[in-house]
């Protein structure tokens, strides 16, 4: 059998700083409009949801933006997070290629999000914020931002779109036992909620739905801000230190990842991993392919525009230039909860309008094939948006077995399965279908993108 | 915020052996014994069962036992586990203990059970055995199994209690997911199964009944052998490598424990962490207090006898001396399923008796607040099984502080809960209850024990 690989940076070697892909744009990125006016917006008009420190962060041109002490203190529980060689899934395909990994599953919620919940959390708490509200799909997000409340003694409310809410009880179990509240999305607590209800009592939600809710309640109550888990620049900023730490990994192995991928909803994960290593090829250094995969059921990159849209349902957020489903698009059903987002991060959408980013979409079929392909091989069970991942890492590693090509691959491992054990369970039991998306659907939704200019 | 403390053993330091301490017992193990004549076994007897290594390993008095290079090769996947300082528990206590644990989650199977699955099926895929069958209660021991099966190519085929079968059927996509087999218990596949259902169809199945019926299939058939996740001396002689990492990891600490603690279901995690610290004691070296923690519902070594019983209900098993609470005894439903066995490890039990080992009956609710209370301070949801070791060392931390002394705990966080969500989720809803052992029962299966001598 082949050796275990694994990369431990010692803990005086982790990040001082996040790396802010601003600062190496060839070109920067398009401003945040306001929906009411069409003029872009100002840090003073975040101010209801943010603090400010965080809106300077999403708008700040420094390259190195330093992690603050109290933060590093927490990251350090299960940061540096391993690096493997994947001899094993290496020798069960019999490829050339060399497969590395980042484990972020080791993380006490079991995926990349505490990454950028603790940090959120502790400018918040910093800025004497007593309360965050936040939406959460499947509900990584959700009990990592309670995970990270409890530690900076935040109360923390979390609208749970309803379907997730009623068939995952044990994520919802999973928030409250870090002492966090969550609320079924739509509720009755929000207008935004209460409209929804109104016209569709029997709603199953949706992430654009929760969203609204948990803005909405920020945006009326003084003492509670908002947390959004993926998408935004600062969001992205703070999972930088997953591919900082894969290049000091890298060095210690005298190696250098020839691609780079990681698994796309709101595009944190993949942010977060790839773009210090975009960045590296924008300042003039070794160039990676980078590649963001999303579902084909949920195609933002592949098939959605480039385009002006809400964050929301509700319409409550301010307008950004990503690429969209449109903002009313409802995505089928399926077990990657994380990545069925109708937008995509502005940074990263940018980057693939750059030719920075491949983007590409697989079924979840094929991807929970890869997890099994890979937790009979490495031993660990990737969460299902991370099969994604998963799937697109052996598809190159089989494309350079037959190009006899012995290149370097890393991937995110953005997550554990252990919560998800039923998704498996039904793809075992040959129940998951390959289903697509609603072709009339999403036409209708992208003829409803706001006009703007 | 209190400051993060880790303890990180570099990989060369990891153990290169396994203690054994029967070396260093005043008074050796009683024998086991043959059910049929009541003379002591030999390894010849076992062999059906077990391949040779393992037997000798059984019975060894060699101190110190070389792990495998392929074996330690696995370990390095996750091992050393980190050893914390929990700061931030300690402040929430507001106690002069101080408390440290040693994190067995970061497996990838979530517990510590792969420390001996892996050294297990090493040692049966060495000897050219192809097949292993085992039970599984909760389902820890059964999952891990199977992800060492599928290291070593070897067909992992798990019964597991038929009503944990049902009620976590995410436990049973894990063994599936590895590649493992899953069979409810009991099952049609056996003549222990059989008999029951013959005279009991709806049997809920019980680990004893379960131990039956993997011990014949592996009796019976000459490809296949059995696997047992605690009990036995090699498996808590493989779970011994806890306990030295923990002492190595005190070394960079520089501090010692005065309070070892541990869950005891079978007893391997307990000794794994406890062995080699009370080793150093029998030698003459620096004593700890060694608390085992067992669940007052099957309080085996508070309330069972020190006598000869059989392992499993069919009474296929050779005779062991052990704390026991009658091989019929039913332990009531509750949610630390890793804990409900009739029976304790000989090597623990003989040490309870030598006053080497406190044993304590904790409840269930207490023990859930105390995980409550250690996920809040330290984001780490531990498995229901280390509840009861998060409690004891809670109640020790809270004794300290009534006493005013700093004392030095080190518990055993033996799994993490992501698997157990449901349980918590009662927890939280009010729904779980202390209920007691039916003490009628267990004076008739105390009563059915084997006359021996």
């Amino acid at each position: 059998m082949s050796d275990t690989i694994k990369y431990i940076l010692p803990e005086e070697k982790m990040p001082a700083n996040w790396y802010n892909i601003q600062a190496d744009l060839p070109k920067p990125l398009a401003p945040v409009l306001n929906p009411g006016t069409g003029e872009p917006i100002g840090p003073d008009d975040l101010a209801p949801l943010f603090p400010m420190e965080l809106i300077m962060q999403e708008v700040s041109q420094e390259r190195e933006i330093e992690i603050p002490a109290p933060v590093r203190n927490v990251y350090r529980q299960w940061r540096p997070s391993p690096l493997f060689r994947a001899r094993r899934l290496e020798a069960a395909l019999d490829t050339p290629a060399k497969i590395y990994y980042k484990n972020e599953g080791v993380s006490p919620a079991g995926s990349h999000k505490p990454n950028t919940a603790v940090a959120q959390a502790f400018y918040n708490a910093e800025s004497g914020i007593k309360k965050l509200s936040t939406e959460t799909g499947a509900g990584q997000w959700g009990s990592s931002l309670a995970f990270a409340g409890a530690l900076f003694d935040l109360e923390v409310r979390v609208f749970m779109v309803k379907v997730s809410y009623n068939q995952k009880p044990y994520r919802r179990a999973l928030m409250e036992t870090y002492g966090g509240s969550c609320i079924p999305s739509p509720s009755m607590e929000t207008e935004a909620g209460r409209q929804i209800l109104k016209y569709d009592p029997d709603s199953p939600g949706s992430l654009g739905i929760a969203i609204s809710e948990a803005v909405e309640i920020a945006a009326t109550h003084d003492d509670t801000k908002y947390a959004l888990g993926s998408v935004l620049n600062h969001v992205l900023l703070h999972q930088s230190i997953i591919g900082l730490e894969a290049m000091s990994q890298f060095e210690m192995a005298d190696d250098y990842p020839d691609i780079v991928i990681g698994c796309a909803g709101g595009g944190s994960n993949f942010g977060g991993i790839a773009f210090p290593f975009i960045g590296e090829g924008l300042r003039g250094g070794r160039k990676v392919r980078s590649i963001a995969v999303e579902p084909s059921a949920c195609p933002t990159m592949t098939r959605g525009k480039y385009a002006y849209d809400f964050g929301d349902t509700g319409h409550l957020t301010p307008l950004m230039l990503c690429h969209t489903l449109g903002s009313t698009f409802m995505p089928p059903a399926f077990h990657a909860g994380g990545l069925r987002y109708h937008g995509m991060a502005p940074l990263v959408s940018h980057l693939v309008e750059l030719g920075e980013i491949e983007p590409r979409a697989v079924h979840q079929n094929p991807s929970f094939e890869a997890g099994l392909i890979f937790a009979r091989a490495e031993g660990i069970v990737p969460a299902p948006e991370s099969t994604h991942a998963v799937r697109t890492a052996i598809d190159e590693a089989l494309r350079c077995k037959q190009e006899g090509k012995s290149e370097t691959i890393l991937f995110n491992l953005s997550g554990h399965g252990h919560f998800d054990m039923s998704a498996y369970s039904d793809y075992l039991d040959g129940k998951l279908t390959d289903q697509d998306y609603d072709h009339e659907a999403l036409a209708k939704s992208l003829s409803e993108l706001p006009q703007v200019g």
